[in-house]
């Protein structure tokens, strides 16, 4: 009997890699994923059984890797950032259900909430939420519910997903919905291509991040009450009292 | 002039470190941290300097790593987990002001949240928040009023620092708070010393988290309204359709 290992790459690079998830993707026979992610490794990782899927075949892809387990064969699933964190481990559990083979093991990866803060500065040293503005599995009314109430708290949010070619203005509506809570000059950061081609950082005050144009390779960040621009980074300070 | 690059270490074995992390710690020439996150790396980055300050004293310990920096050596100042979530990156631009000296980068690690989801299954697949329940920096009003909108909009839930030798009842009051919003039945898990020795995780339902005797090496997860126990791993699902 294979076993799974499901597989959280970082942000793309090497560099951002555990060396556990390395390791894993050294020593498995076959990688399954999403094509994108999937063409992040294979480079490096030659020789080995490449299987993809498209974007929103999710439940395919799972599927897939569990048969794959179940012929024998030692197999890793790429996931982009974290493998659970909007990534692909809880489906896997779910589509084994109850039964105890294959062996599946999850190995953690950068999610972008921590590559991307290290990007900008340290917008993250306090609490914090973390919403997707995708609406493909959840309703815009959850996703507006979930802003309003993290800026209600003061938490710091960290948006996934921000924009699509299909969703164009939806970090536009979420910032309309933050606004009505947290004031206009709030410090925002952009987080784009984190480890890859391009990479880049923008800093800006929450209104001028309603006219932004994200797209689907930003993480997106709004500070909470403290939260503020010390030279070119977006820093949220703790609250040291020796500072 | 030397540099300080924040390593984030992740949960504290060597293989939960990315590889950029670990080039840092094997090029520098000191490394500065809390005595026990420097004990994590002490053996296998030898023949560096090696300076530490206990718990409390965060702020002299940045200007401790400044220092060493301003004397032209290349600083690395290590915490656990992320450098940026709940560590010393923001501390560090902080007290560097608007200066442009030393040299500051920051390398991500893997947070708790990614670690411990990792352990316990995939509890994190949607959207989440993080609150600290320490109150040395934040006051308890603060935290109630955050637990209180995160379980209000349904977020999966991640607790740090959920008690300590000082506050032994606070994970107690937390769950208190929840559980006026929260069913007692709700799936949530702790997972106790990720990537070190005495490494374990426990699955129970809220109403039994409540009187759960954690520490200060424990990080508490409460689920959202989707989670669920499969087998022995707490598993959100995204809400795919086709499962």
């Amino acid at each position: 009997m294979g076993k799974l290992t499901v597989v959280g790459i970082g942000p793309g690079d090497y560099d951002n890699m555990t060396v556990r998830a390395d390791r894993a993707l050294r020593e498995c026979q076959v990688i399954v994923g999403y094509h994108v992610y999937v063409d992040l490794v294979r480079k490096r990782y030659p020789d080995r059984e490449f299987l993809t899927t498209p974007m929103t075949r999710e439940a395919d892809r799972c599927r897939m890797a569990l048969e794959e387990a179940d012929k024998g064969k030692d197999v890793v699933m790429v996931c982009s950032g974290d493998s659970g964190i909007y990534g692909m481990a809880g489906l896997v559990y779910q589509l084994r259900g109850e039964r105890e083979e294959p062996e599946i093991s999850v190995i953690p990866g950068l999610t972008a909430a921590c590559s991307g803060a290290a990007l900008l500065g340290a917008p993250l040293t306090h609490d914090f939420a973390v919403v997707s503005l995708s609406d493909r599995l959840t309703s815009w009314e959850k996703i507006e519910k979930r802003l309003t109430a993290a800026a209600e708290a003061d938490l710091s949010i960290v948006l996934y997903n921000p924009a699509s070619r299909g969703r164009p203005d939806y970090l536009q509506r979420a910032c309309d919905i933050l606004l009505r809570t947290l004031p206009p000059d709030r410090p925002c950061g952009v987080a784009r291509s984190i480890g890859r081609e391009g990479e880049g950082r923008v800093i800006l005050p929450l209104e001028r991040l309603r006219d932004f144009e994200a797209d689907m390779f930003c993480t997106v960040f709004i500070g909470n009450g403290q939260t503020e621009v010390i030279g070119d980074r977006l820093v949220t300070p703790r609250g040291y009292r020796d500072v």
